[in-house]
Order: C-alpha cells, then structure tokens, then sequence
C-alpha cells in the first residue's frame, strides 16, 4: 500500500462512511470523486495556495475529471486517496489520484483532474501564479 | 395529498434520486434534511429574505431540527415538502415540515424547525427584521 | 436546449438543490456525477433492465466514469441530464451524457461511462444480455 | 472533550469533509445527521447486533431524530461523534448522541434517536430481542 502511494506527496485518510453506500451495498460512483476532492484540497492547502487565493485573486477551478472503479468498497473500512501533479502548462495542470484501502490495499480506483487557474476579479482564466508554481515544484521534488 | 398540504404556503417539489437510497433500500434518513432545507430555502425566497441578507446584514440560522419518519422512500417516487411557520419569537420562529409523496399520498414524514436570527455584522442574534416578520404574516395569511 | 438533447434518448429533469452547492457557492463537482447516474438509471428503467435483473443475474456495473464542466450551475435552476449508448462492446457498453439547464439552455457539461455487464451469480463479467442488446437498439434506433 | 464524552461507550471519531460544507460556508446541517448515524451503526456493531440481523430477521429502524446545533463546523476539524442508549421501551429506545470536535472541544451539537426493532419477514414493529437487549446493558454498563 505505502509502495502505491510513494510517488504521491499528499494523501488524504477518510473513514468509509455507511451512508455512502447505496441500495448496490457498496460505496456510490459519486463519492470516489468526493475522496478525490478531498486529496486536491489538501494538496491546495500543503501548496499554501487556499491562504492566498483572495489577495492573488486566483484559484483553482475543477475543468474536468475522471475515474475508473477497480475494486467495490464497502463499510467498513479506511480510504487513502493520493494526489500528485503530473504536467503543467500555462493555466492549468493536471492532477493524478490513486485510491487504496485498509481492506484493499491495491488500486481500488484511479483518477484524473484538470484544474485550471481563475482570476475571480477578472472572470478570466489565467496563468499559474509563480509561487503556486514554485510550490507544486518543491511539493513534487521536481522541474515542470 | 392536497388536503394534507393545504395549510402549508410552500411546497417544493423533489423526485426521489436514486443514489439517495442508501443499502437498506430506502432513502436515506439525512436525505429528509434535504427535503426540509429545499422546502425551507423556498420559503425565504418567497419572503424575499434571501435578496436582502446583506442589506439587512440578517439573516436565517437553523438552531435545532427534528424529523419523525411514517413511511419508507423508495426511488422511483415525487416527494412534495410542505413548510410552514407556526410560532414567532423575538428572534426566532418555528417552522413546521410535512412530507408526502405520489407513491404515498399521506403523511410520510413531518418534522420541525427552530429558525433564529443572526445579524452577521455584530456576530449575534437579533430581532426578526420587521419586513421579514410582516412578510411572513402576508404569506401565512394570519397575525403572529 | 431541445436541439442539444436530440440525440439523447433518455433525459432526466433534476431540480437543482440548494444543498447540493459547496462553498464556492457553485454545485458541486461531485453531484454532475449524481446527474449522470440519475439519467443512467432512467435509461436501464427504459430498457426494462432493472427488472430482469435478478431472474437474468446480470447487472450493470459502472467500470469508468468522466465529467467535463463547462458552465458553473447555481442554485435556483432545472438541469436536463441526457444519456445515450455510442459504442457497444461483448461485454460493456459506453454512454454519453450532457447537461443542459434551463438557466443555462447550451452545455452545461458532459460525461462518458463504461458500463460493464455483470453476473452476480457467478461473479464475473459476462456478455450484454440478447434482451439487453435488443432493448438498447430499439432505444437507441440504430444498430451496434 | 474526553470529559463530555465519558458516558458515551461508543464514539465515532470522523474528519469534516471539505465537500460538506455548504454555500453559508460551514458544513450543511443534514450531515450532522450523517455524524449521528455514523455514530449509531458502530454502536450497533458494538453491540454485534449487525451481524445477526439476518439470523434473527429483527433489525433497527430510525422512527425519529433531532439535532440542536450548537456552534458552526468549518473544514479543517475533526469530528468526535458519541452516541448512548438512555431509554429502553419494549419495541423501541432512545439514542443521545453528542458531537464535539478538535476545533472546539466543547458541545457542538447534540441529538436523539427514537430507533424501533422491526421484523423483517413479519413486516411489523417487534419487541427488542433479548440478546440485543442484554448486549445493550453489557455496553452501557447499567440495567434497563
């Protein structure tokens, strides 16, 4: 499981919660994507970027995303969701998520999110700031 | 059902989704909040409040709620959320729920609401504003 | 807004909650999600799936899933989830959707699934069933 | 906080969600009924009642809940969720639950529970089963 996770900085822990599964008995489609917000807003916050979002005027919008179930979850268990940030460009950037848990510590599901840079004064899409940028390259342990 | 709803000024209209089963096969018990939110949300735009929040610097807090369950949702059905407001305080009211629905054109839950005014300026509770209060006597059609 | 929906054979009309939007004060990414598998399950509703699925022992799985956004929804709105099935394998199937609202008449956002064919008898994937196939191909007014 | 919670025997101990928040920014009152079941069905657990609900064909319904919402969560916090049985009638008892969090290590909501033993096969209300009845007394160290 720790090998699965290794080349993702952040990992977000959550408790599988019993009224997350739906009449199927396991964990609904939609709530993957819930795990895998919550791993992009810790990243956020390890990058410094939600502290700085009203005095840069630039946030991060979700663009798209996508996942692919491998293994059903059920309650009880604990989720740990990996995030990470695989390739830059101008104004967005794309975000890998990995899922494994305590019951399967394998891939139960993987995903994927673009997030693109917004400056809310502007209701523009923008660059990446700089120090977002120097954050997610020190964050990473890597050039972009 | 008409009959039932009759004494209630608002009723929002839902479908029962799916994914609101949870694996008992019926909608979730939190899911009823939901329904009683969507209905209280309704309620204040009715009133016009939700377009002077800021204005007023005042606006609605909930500070309990209560929900007594009769009969089980199952998906696929219509739910209809009545809601009502039955005493006034100096700073808050109660709001009464019932829910029916077209697969169980009877009582299928009914619940309650304390409602308090919050004045976000000063951080604490305060008088329902009066053109809230005359507002909420016009939709009621009787004097608090 | 109809134009858009022409091709989709199934479409579900969902009213936007209030609840349902996050602190950004937009719907959350995570409910586009609810929304496809609203239209989902309408569209296996329509195939008469749903209720051969115990006698058949074969179900749908969903085995993939993406979103694309496009336009932030709010709330007060009514969303328009359509589905459609455009490419159909021996063993899985994949749907298109789109969202359209009527605050919003033109792409709201769109979504693919791969759904897989399951026999929960012997745990297995398994082929579309023949009343399946038939069922999608009468729906869908064309031949896979 | 550990003093607040000292005569609950089952605690649940769940991380707020950024995603359960809602559009006033604090997390949405109807997940507090989520903390509050996620609370109720470890005590079931506890009490082993889950895993012979099938065997016995009696198992635990949700005839009615409240909530007093005492002080706002915001992500990031932590959530502590007790829940105790206070009351036991022939068919039916009382749960009181008590949420405290890291944030605020004080009272920030507490609730009831009216949970009533149903029979499955008979499709009515039936008494509490013994062994559920003195596995209840065994945890909350008292006779009813």
């Amino acid at each position: 499981m720790q090998e699965l996770l290794k080349s993702y900085p952040v990992v977000a822990k959550l408790p599988v919660i019993w009224g997350d599964m739906d009449s199927f008995q396991h964990v609904n489609n939609a709530i993957y994507f819930r795990y895998f917000e919550s791993a992009r807003i810790q990243y956020f916050e390890a990058l410094g970027w939600m502290d700085i979002v009203d005095s840069l005027g630039v946030g991060p919008i979700l663009g798209s995303t996508s996942c692919r179930y491998r293994i059903p979850l059920t309650y009880p268990d604990t989720v740990y969701a990996g995030a990470k940030i695989t390739e830059m460009h101008e104004k967005r950037f794309t975000m890998e998520y990995l899922i494994v848990s305590e019951q399967h510590p394998e891939t139960v599901a993987e995903g994927t999110g673009i997030v693109i840079c917004y400056n809310y004064k502007k209701n523009q899409t923008t660059q990446i700031p700089e120090v977002v940028h120097q954050a997610i390259e020190k964050l990473e342990g890597r050039k972009f």
